[in-house]
């Protein structure tokens, strides 16, 4: 098996059409209609938000995806408004909306999944969801551009990924396109994040695939600690390469093929997060299981003073080591190590104040790799990526909405 | 019994003298040791740091406080350099510092507490700690002000307070100082706090009422969510007033003496925050316990999308609800309340924005109170008390250490 990372999105696996259109949800008058159709219906599998509070497609997604057997016919998202605290109204339109791309693909109501992404609080309109799927459906094509650009909101730019996997069994491509948190308009905390593939696989195998690529790469990212209303993470696959993967064959391609699409595309997120400068990788070594490793390396990468200090390219390991210790699981100062890029700081219970400069210097780049060891003496180890908090993430998001 | 709340500091009460002098630890030569020395052996309790990374004077003074079974016949704290992450010879230094001011005062090093702040990682001189103590003994007088200013770091001013409270059995005083996150200098996480009283008062029942009286002051408050690793309260009793105080003889007296002077501390350290220009007061109600009301609180006040919505005035109750759906207790959005001052922005499932602009009024103002009613139909409840989030905050923090 081998994998190689390529240019490409959600329409590089075969079988998918997908189109991006403008249908006034937005004020402005952008892109803010996407879908996603397979040539025939696809396995489906999707994981969402664990906020109590979830938007009415997260919701309405949930019941489809359960009644249908993971059989997804067709994919609605809309970006300008997510449609969450919305009521019972809310809930009404996400499954009007869903029925009407129903109609227009012949196929029942459950196998469409919805998503939002926007403003809490604003309702969602019919009309100009109706007007959108009509405009899209004629537009649906083999690029998946415009509909990359239809998920965003204050995104830099659109997100795209995808890969090719080699097996014994022949080739099959993995693509995928995200939405990030751009957040100059308050309230769109939301992740939104779509992957295809062209294997043929049963929808149980597919979720299992996508809850594994998950954990370490959505769920090992984090831009200011806040889980959003609305976080959908959906995959597809459409058999169109002919390559079969059941639990004993060609799992792993599958699950590395997912894993990869979904990294670049959630690296892609925290570079693009509000006011972000640096893309910060914190690793956590020697704990006494993976669970711990990731909850210090979480802790870190959601500290404030953590985030200020790399912002300010300021070697400042005293504050790596209060959060660590203050992350809840064992942690022995005697035993740690703390090394910034290749400088270690701290070892052996002593500091090393003269290889500051050098952290600094390092410090200066965009890309910062940090490592701890929590002195556990286990083998526990997790990865995981943040973004520096600078001033103008301040700025974004103390601005009044207007 | 009444509590008034006066002017006044940690010498308030009778039976305490204290000093604060320049030892030379902080290059600037500001004061940067003080001493608390009652006039006979004090009843003594103390709160220290939860992170598991503690400094040499949490360290010492947890040990000598077991030791003396709660005898107090002097505390020695510095400003300038936190003693944490030193190693032995850090230990080494608060041991023989703590020794050092026992042989001036000729009691037993066990009646020593010792505290620091400053910057994590540096050895604290000894030399210079000696030399302060000569210069302090003979500068204890019944002024707090000197002390105040001598645990300061980047504090924007001395924190002192005190209360006057009358029992049946008389009329007693506490006083107390405090130094918070000011943090210009990085790596200053430390919260110290001096609380006296001049009750007659066995340590282990002290202890219990301080206990109570930190639960919702000191530790209802946040600056940024981080638990540093010098964090120290100690309560000291004198029993010059006269009254006395046991489990069934006054002891509510006594919870709401420190209470008063522990929460009015505690509010300067909040409005004292980093880069602050807002104090924000966050009532949970209808939680289905204290615990659970406490838990979304401290959610919703170390959320950096709610403390920047504050900061720039929005009244974005999304990122309210967001929070305390986040925050892993049970929470019911169509039951919910958002109330911020006196405008109600969301209830029965339905936002009010046409309230939107009165709040955006009220969010002008530097005192702000947000309420939120979880729904989940308990009488839980419970206050925490944050700041902003500003530039400043980033600023500050973001800066190379000199």
């Amino acid at each position: 098996m081998t994998i190689q990372e390529r240019a490409g999105g959600i329409t590089t696996p075969a079988g998918f059409r997908v189109a991006g259109v403008s249908a006034g949800i937005k004020a402005s008058g952008a892109p803010d209609l996407a879908l996603i159709v397979p040539d025939r219906p696809a396995s489906g599998a999707a994981l969402f938000t664990t906020n109590q509070v979830q938007a009415a497609p997260v919701t309405v997604s949930r019941e489809h995806l359960t009644k249908s057997g993971g059989r997804v016919a067709g994919v609605l998202v809309n970006s300008g408004c997510a449609n969450a605290c919305t009521g019972t109204s809310g809930l009404a339109v996400a499954r009007a909306s869903a029925g009407r791309l129903a109609s227009a693909l012949g196929c029942p109501s459950e196998q469409i999944l919805v998503a939002s992404t926007g403003v809490i609080g604003v309702g969602l309109q019919l009309d100009a969801v109706e007007a959108g799927i009509g405009r899209a459906m004629g537009a649906l094509a083999r690029d998946g551009h415009p509909a990359a650009r239809a998920i965003m909101t204050t995104d830099l730019g659109p997100k795209e990924a995808a890969a090719h996997v080699e097996t014994a069994d022949g080739a099959f491509s993995v693509g995928g396109m995200a939405k990030g948190a751009g957040m100059i308009e308050p309230m769109l905390a939301t992740m939104l994040a779509f992957v295809t593939t062209d294997v043929s696989v049963e929808s149980p195998v597919l979720a299992r695939a996508l809850n594994e690529a998950v954990a370490s790469t959505f769920n090992a990212i984090t831009v200011d600690g806040e889980c959003s209303t609305n976080d959908t993470v959906v995959a597809l696959a459409s058999g169109s390469s002919g390559v079969t993967v059941t639990e004993s064959r060609n799992y792993p391609a599958l699950v590395h093929g997912l894993t990869a699409v979904c990294r670049t595309l959630a690296l892609m997120i925290v570079r693009g997060g509000e006011g972000a400068t640096k893309l910060v990788s914190i690793t956590v070594t020697g704990a006494d299981s993976v669970a711990n490793a990731r909850r210090v390396a979480k802790t870190i990468a959601n500290s404030p003073l953590v985030k200020t200090a790399v912002h300010g390219g300021d070697p400042n390991w005293g504050r790596l080591v209060a959060a660590a210790g203050r992350s809840g699981v064992p942690f022995a100062i005697d035993r740690a190590v703390v090394r910034v890029g290749p400088v270690v700081l701290f070892k052996d219970g002593q500091p090393y104040d003269e290889a500051a400069p050098r952290a600094a210097d390092y410090l200066r780049g965009t890309d910062i790799d940090i490592e701890i060891n929590v002195g556990a003496g286990g083998s526990g180890e997790a990865t995981v990526w943040t973004c520096d908090l600078s001033a103008e993430y301040v700025r974004i998001n103390g601005e009044y909405r207007t």
